[in-house]
């Protein structure tokens, strides 16, 4: 995508930034990009999270071609923002493009996991089968197309989300997120209101120090912090902030 | 998708190249993987029509990074099958693995466009414009994934419709379409309503030797005659029996 002719492109701001981050966010799943044997391009479906930083992790089996793919060249592609109603090609998409990595086994893998599964709730049936494993794709650069004549280079800084700041963030997440599902759902409505969700039963499903995603069955949103967290302890007021009517 | 292990595929019966074809009819929009010039995939979403045989044709502009990719190396990849409601990795997708050929002015364009602009109508405002081109993709293998542990390999002959018996029946299809739509909406709806089309107000976008497509709105069905149409002549008895309650 990085071969878009020059003049087509228009000048990446937050606004921008903003749109490609939240597709990544509420992905659910993606298609990804592979190099077969020869060569030859080869496009699939995978299920998908982010890491905290905004990294796209997915889970595979080793039984599958794009896993034998990447395991022989980790060169990959990813592509998220699915059509709503309508024109398919007036909604956001973002390419992203580098490479995919395969986690072994410590804190990486602990880290994308838990993720994983506060999206993919059911995937814990098969997550730590031997021949299942967790991926996370570094993105070398990316290509937003908002829709007709709307088209924007991002580099991965445009894309992801400094986590050295709210160090220890990580370590609180999965706490933060059960007390939130299980004490203040209705906060978490409210919430998922603001960020246009519809309806109520929305859980928190992961967050970091740019924001919240918020998942109802099929449904996901992302809410932004009015700033980024400047520590681990500013998580409690900016949700306590967030909940508020 | 070839490197699938040969013992997780299932063998290859004529359900399963129902499944794989209707993917492919029914798809409004589609994933495609190209080679970035430095031989990295990338992978972006097209809309997508497909040709009376069954290869998917679709149009993009000349401005775009895929259409750069594919004028330099027409390897490409295309991944059909939208998940609907619940795990997103339970629903059918089709990876298909070939090469993309830009189409000239002449006949195929025509054919192609025909029936494009019936799945698109709204594509008429710039189908024609000068730095838009069709493209017709033309599958070498592909996998199908019918959900967790449903993999099948399958070839051109398993998803290509044969079109030597109907032969005019391209000739014939815009006006039988036109006919059907304009006097026969009652008709459509109920041809609609068999292919697990809900409510009214379908019409019928395109046809072929083996069966009709529908549409309404986002929505799209697909329809099999009995069996193939034997001749071009066959096309009206066939349409009638498929309308019958």
């Amino acid at each position: 995508m990085t071969e878009k002719k020059k003049d087509v492109l228009q000048p990446v701001d937050d606004e921008v930034r903003r749109l490609a981050k939240t597709l990544v966010r509420t992905a659910r799943f993606a298609a990804l990009a592979t190099l077969e044997a020869d060569g030859a391009p080869a496009v699939s479906r995978i299920g998908v999270a982010t890491a905290m930083d905004g990294r796209t992790g997915f889970l595979i089996s080793g039984l599958s071609g794009h896993f034998a793919n990447l395991a022989r060249d980790p060169r990959a592609s990813v592509l998220v923002g699915e059509p709503g109603k309508g024109d398919p090609l007036a909604h956001p998409r973002l390419t992203l493009i580098g490479k995919a990595r395969r986690l072994g086994d410590g804190g990486e893998r602990q880290h994308l996991k838990a993720r994983y599964l506060m999206r993919h709730p059911k995937s814990a049936l098969y997550a730590d089968f031997a021949d299942f494993a967790f991926w996370l794709f570094e993105p070398e650069r990316a290509s937003l197309n908002g829709g007709f004549g709307k088209a924007y280079a991002l580099t991965p800084a445009d894309l992801l989300t400094d986590l050295r700041a709210a160090a220890g963030l990580a370590e609180m997440e999965a706490g933060a997120v059960e007390h939130m599902n299980a004490d203040h759902a209705d906060a978490v409505d409210r919430m998922a209101a603001k960020a246009g969700g519809e309806k109520t039963g929305w859980r928190l499903s992961s967050l970091d120090p740019e924001g919240i995603d918020l998942s109802r069955g099929d449904h996901a949103a992302r809410l932004w912090f009015p700033r980024p967290l400047a520590s681990a302890s500013d998580l409690r007021p900016a949700l306590i902030g967030l909940s508020k009517a």
